[in-house]
């Protein structure tokens, strides 16, 4: 799979804020705030609500487009990272005060171990 | 005119993210931000797209119901003002990144004076 990633200096800032206004893919970047690379597949479980496969695929591309997350293929599934170095670069305390926000007002996501490996 | 405007405890991360997600709201958010109220007609005559003003009407209510601006009903127009101390309580650091990117991102929007006054 060839998956389009933008450069640090493309992101725009209404397409993260756009992505990220959306209470799964919010939940999905509080979920990958631990840091580490996370098999899709895993995080889609973690999530507090049932989606299907072809939503989360949308999704992913949706955050891997703006440039909120990095996908990367591995094995059959794709192993995903929150990009906080390039966004923090780009935009100092945006990511930090988006999280603190949610984790205020949104139920505690089950954390993922930022050791946690990829689904067999 | 009755306008709701939610309380700054209601006001939800992700329905902010969402209402600045939108090139044309982020202008709007980028030209109340000097301050002050502003008539919503001028301000809709500052920004660098044409749009109508059914489109103008559904972008001030999706800002207002977010808790971004504040909308008062003056004689026959409206004052716009951003609830910018709403959201630094509630967001701190949010609105001046989502702001630093977007200047540094986009054209500079025309400035509204702080003391502008509400259009005849």
């Amino acid at each position: 799979m060839v998956t389009r990633h933008p450069a640090t200096a493309e992101i725009r800032i209404e397409d993260v804020l756009s992505a990220l206004g959306n209470p799964i893919r919010l939940n999905i970047a509080r979920l990958l705030a631990v840091g580490g690379e996370h098999a899709c597949g895993l995080v889609g479980t973690r999530l507090d609500t049932e989606v299907t496969k072809s939503t989360l695929t949308h999704h992913w591309r949706v955050l891997r487009d703006c440039g909120v997350i990095r996908q990367r293929p591995a094995g059959r599934e794709n192993l995903l990272s929150l990009r906080r170095n390039d966004l923090d670069d780009r935009y100092p305390g945006l990511l930090d005060s988006i999280l603190r926000g949610a984790d205020a007002e949104n139920p505690a996501v089950p954390a993922l171990a930022d050791t946690e490996p990829a689904q067999p």
